[in-house]
Formats: C-alpha cells, structure tokens, sequence
C-alpha cells in the first residue's frame, strides 16, 4: 500500500511535469501570486482568472479548475458557479476549497450555491472546513481549523457521498476519502500552518494533479504527498515562516523520485 | 519611561502569542498576502474579508479590525463604512490607515465616510497621510511620505483630539499620540520604505496588539517597538529589499524579549 | 551599437534612481505585490490604483501609466479605457501589458477597448500575446508564449505601425521594435519563465524608465536590458523558483553600471 503510493506519487509528477497542464483557478486575493508560483514549481501552467465573461473559456482551455472561496463578493461567486457547471458538463476536474466555511452565512450560502452548480471531484479543507461544508456541527475558528482532521474522517466520508467525489481533509494526518477508498499521508511540518494559504497551495495542486490523473483519488493522494513532503524538505533549511515560504516553492521544483521514496510516510 | 515601554512590550507580545486573537482585515489587493503573513508571524490569526455581506459577522467573531484604503472602489468602501461601524457598536478596536491621503479625492472624501462611520480607536499612517487626514496643508505624494514624521506631530494631536484616539505617525521616529500623552519609538531601518506596504503591515500589527491590550496608546507603542526592531534585525541578514521582505516575516516570528530589552530606542 | 546601448542603459538607470518618479499601475491581483517591490528596487515610487473615480488624478501625478489586462473585470476596462486616454491627452507615457492575449474573447475585446481609447507608447508582450493583439493567427497557450519572439517580429513591426509608438516583445531573445528601428537584448534566464508575473514587472520597469526617458524606445531597451541582467544575476544565486524571485528583487536594487557594462549583450 504504501509503496504503491510512493510509485504512483513518483510516476503522477514525471506525467505533469512531461504534460505541464493548465490549470485554471478562481481563488482569493491573499494567494493569487503564491497559488500561481506553487503550480509553476511543480510543473504546470496556471491561468487566474474570475470575470464572468470569460470563465467558461477559461475552464474549456484548462485541463482543471480549482475554485476557493476564501475572499468572496457577488459577482465572483457568479463566476465561482458558471465554472463549476461548466467543468462538470465537460467532465473535467474540479476543486472546490471552502476557505472559512461556517465562519459566516455568506460562506455557508456559497458553498450550497455552488455544490448546486456541479459536484467538485476532489473537495479540500481542515477538519472544521469540511465539517461545516457538510452543515454539520463544526464551528470554524475563521480559517483555522478546530477541530482534529481525524474526527472530521466521517464527515468526510459523508460529504464524499454528497458529492460522489473525493475529500481531503488537510490536517498533521491528511486523510484523503472517496466512497470506501481511504488513504492517509502523515508528512508535512507545523511551519505550514504560520505562512497563509498553504491550504489554498495544496487544493491548486490537488488540481495540478488531477489534470494528469483521471483517478481524482489518486490524483488528490499524490498531490498531498508533495505538499507534505516539499514541507519538510523546506523544513531542512529554516525554521521561520518568511524563509520557509520560498523554501517551500523551491521545494516543489527540486521534489523528485529519490525525496519521494525516502520521505514519504503514507498508506 | 523607556524601561517601561520595554516592559510593556514584551508583556504585550507574550499575551499576543498565547491568545493568538483574530484580526480582520478590510485591507489593500498589494498586501494582503504579506499583511496576513505579518500576523501569522507576530502570533495572531488572520481574516481577510471583504464582501459587504459578511463584514459584520467577521467583525464580531474577531477582536480587531483593521481597514487600509490602499485600492478603492465603492462596494470596498461601503464594506468598511459598515465595518467601522460595526467595531464602534461592539466597543471592538479598529485601525485605520488612510494609504494614500491627499493623493485623490477619492481617498479624503473616503476618510471623511469612514471616520463618519466610526472613531478608530487608533489611525496609522505616515506624517503626509496623517496631515491629509486631518485635512491639513500637507501634500502626499502618492503613498511616500513627503513631510517629516517630527513636523505631523501637532497635528497628529489635532487628529487623535477629532478622533478621540490613538494617532500614530511613522517616520525614522515613530510618535504614539493620544491626547496629551506621547511616546516615540526610534528603531527601524531606511530599508524599510524600499519594501512595499511595511506601514500596511505596521497598522496590522497594530491591531493584533490592540486585540490583546485594552490599551490602546500602549498598544499602539508596543507594535511599533515591534515593528522597528524587526526591521533592524531584518537588516543584520540582508541589505536588500527583496531578501529583506522574506526576513523581516522571519523577525516578526523570531523576535523575543531579549531582543527587545537590547535594541529598543524609544520612550 | 552595442556600446551605445549599455551607455543609454547606464545613463538611464543613473537618472531614473535620482528622479524617482511615480509609476501609476493598473495590473493584476497575481502580481501586485511584486511589481511594487521591482518599482521600489529599481528607484521608483509605485501606485496601484484602479478605482474610476480617481484614474485620472492618478494618471495626472504619475509619470507613467502601466495597464495589465491580467485580471479583468468590466469596471476595470472602464477605469483601463479612462486611464489610457487621460495618458494620451496629457502625453503621458502610457504602457499595455496584452497579458493573455487570444485566451478569450474578452481579452480580445478589451485590447481593443483600449487602443481605442489610447495608443500606447510602449506594448510589452510575448511572441503569441504580440500576434494576438495584431488579431494575427497566433494563438495564446494562457499566458505562456507559444510562438518564438524572433517569429513575431513582423507581427510587432506591423503593431508599431498600427499604435505609433514601441513594441517589445518577450523572449529567449528581447525584440525592441518602433518604425523602422530595431534593438535586441539577449539577456536573462529560463529560470524567469518559472515566476508568475516576471513579464508583468518587465512592463512595469518599462513603466519606469518611460518616465523619465523621453524617447520611448531607448526607454524599452534599457528596461528590458536591466530587466534581463537582474535575472542572470539572480540566477547566480539560486537555481530554484521561490529564491529566485527573491533574488531577482534584490538585483533590481543592486544592479550598477559595472554589472551592466560586463553583462549586457544586446545591439
């Protein structure tokens, strides 16, 4: 098992990094540029962009669409929801990050509004995220997440059914859940949690992999082995956020075959 | 006096970090990555939120909020009236950097609403913005400082008269104003305005410490001795602005009480 | 040739970090930051501003006006379209970053827009977002170039005839086109094509060196010769994405004539 996710994290990064797909993403203003950095460190080619007049363009050339919710107004999340409906009528991946679920209605509104546009294949969020995406009683602590992920493991479980597609839950373990499949990736450092958007990170690259990887399961288990895995190489060179957000995207470009079968710690 | 700003200090940062308190911020597109990434460091957990459904829940489950006017446009500017508005009801710190004043119409008739909304209990901004925002004769050139920080300080005490609150005024010495108290804070490096938005991140550390302290005057103090030593730490690594930005995040998380009973200059 | 390049260049720098002008930007959310900080390093005071009610002061105090197509929405065409025209009728410098170009119909649609509200002096682009805004055959892969710059030159000479003014195009190899005048710069890194929005501060340094050098065209060399130089010197640095960009900013700071003089390969 745990080698299979090894050979398979190893064999999904030589596919986007030979294929170097777009990956399209309407997300939020804190990230924008980071988001955009992580997906070119790791080898694919980003596109942001959130008018309306152009979304359905923009899904139609991209190989996924990674949609976050994480700084909302009217107008994107009309955007948010023309993309996901086109992605799905498509058939092509589609990432949902509920950034701050049940921190307001707002967010809870939205969140409905585009499950109601079209099923995400892969949803990602901390425990509390993906508790209150599922309306259950998780109270979100803004984006930061209270709850442990392993309590949220069935809740997971449940929002998969909803979907019918995968879900991350982002946590110390990171569990990823589809129907009866589970996986787990214990990688990663507590450092992630003091540079802002690491969350944002790992959905785009959940997307990253998901273009290349017509498994979303597998997809989504791949994309978290490197998020956790280029968190510890960062680790290796420092141990305060400033220098650890560059060291991670330097991570994401120097990941390769010989890191991945010596860290990775999954199953 | 200075063995006392040094004391309050670092009593201040110790209760930042173990209350780790929510800062919302209503803030500039810039800075919005660094502002977040400032108050992960520091030791606080940031919101950025914006849309003008959700401004005043976000408001209430926070313990600060700051709004910079950085980049404008109607539906931001109803979105912190709102908030201001909001913070004042619930008898909640807000912070409010004018970015910019004097610079367009736009931008004072925008300072008028937002101070018509509500009183910030403190208003940071350099001696051209602060002049401008008391409708004074200086003359901002864009968001640079044109006047020095020692010429503002009269009206600095003017404004913090008309507000009823803390002014702070940034320069090679920072002044704390409320009334007819006054401190000043002489650390900092000329680096520091070769960066963009460290005085966007100077208000929000205002507000994390203003979430922790119910004095705001000292609090206002404490954040600026913060801030300056960070940045002098920052320059004993680099003496440029791109490597600088990373270390002075990594300042921000590093510094600690003997660092701050060693470089702070103020009184 | 060659030498008398590496003289403009010299001299240009010299004058642009005595000067300091205001450089108005109205680009993207990915990129903001960054470009603020590239000003900032090369010695010029950026603004960002895209509120409509305040383009045209802003167009007014500036030196130059930068306009980047990278994240649209239709109040932000309207304030692009005021902008361009305010610029032209106060013969201004006035820059278009075509980011994009050919991705979608609205992108085409708002080149046009604004052309026809302003030609600018200096359009910046890569080899497919040139073609593209010709309405050539060329077809944009997002925002990455699809076509060699050396293929795109007469696309760019027919664009110089059809704005008036310089067309730079973007490569392996930098093409300074205006009339019948061609310069080359074959300066930088493929390690530049692995940070978003490098192309998006190479149109904001030419933003700088447009105000305060009158002629466009020696203006657009010298920026994408600096521009160009700072990547080889970066790279000597690092070989990894995240700290390249770090040190791409320092070297916008650092950069002298010595570094230009023993450097610079263009004519």
């Amino acid at each position: 098992m745990s080698q299979s996710i090894i050979q398979n994290t190893i064999e999904d990064l030589e596919s986007l990094r030979s294929k170097s797909p777009l990956v399209h993403n309407i997300t939020n203003y804190v990230v924008m540029n980071n988001t955009a950095n992580a997906l070119l460190a790791i080898g694919a080619s980003p596109i942001m962009a959130h008018a309306i007049e152009e979304v359905e363009e923009m899904v139609t050339i991209c190989s996924a669409t990674v949609i976050n919710i994480g700084t909302l107004s009217e107008s994107w999340i009309q955007s948010m929801e023309k993309a996901a409906a086109k992605a799905v009528s498509l058939g092509k991946p589609f990432i949902l990050d509920p950034v701050g679920a049940g921190a307001s209605n707002l967010r809870n509104v939205t969140i409905r509004r585009i499950l109601g546009a079209g099923s995400p294949s892969i949803v990602r969020g901390n425990a509390s995220e993906i508790l209150s995406t599922l309306n259950s009683s998780g109270k979100t602590k803004g984006v930061d997440s209270t709850d442990s992920s392993d309590s949220a493991v069935d809740s997971g479980k449940s929002l998969s059914k909803v979907t019918g597609g995968v879900v991350v839950i982002s946590g110390a373990t990171d569990y990823i859940l589809s129907g009866a499949e589970k996986a787990q990736v214990r990688n990663g450092d507590i450092l992630m949690t003091k540079v802002t958007g690491l969350g944002c990170t790992a959905s785009a690259i959940c997307g990253a992999f998901a273009a290349i990887q017509p498994n979303q399961f597998r997809a989504a288990t791949s994309a978290m082995a490197v998020m956790g895995i280029a968190g510890e190489m960062a680790k290796t060179k420092t141990s305060s956020p400033g220098s650890f957000q560059v060291a991670f995207l330097d991570a994401l470009y120097e990941i390769g075959a010989d890191t991945i079968k010596q860290k990775l710690n999954g199953e």
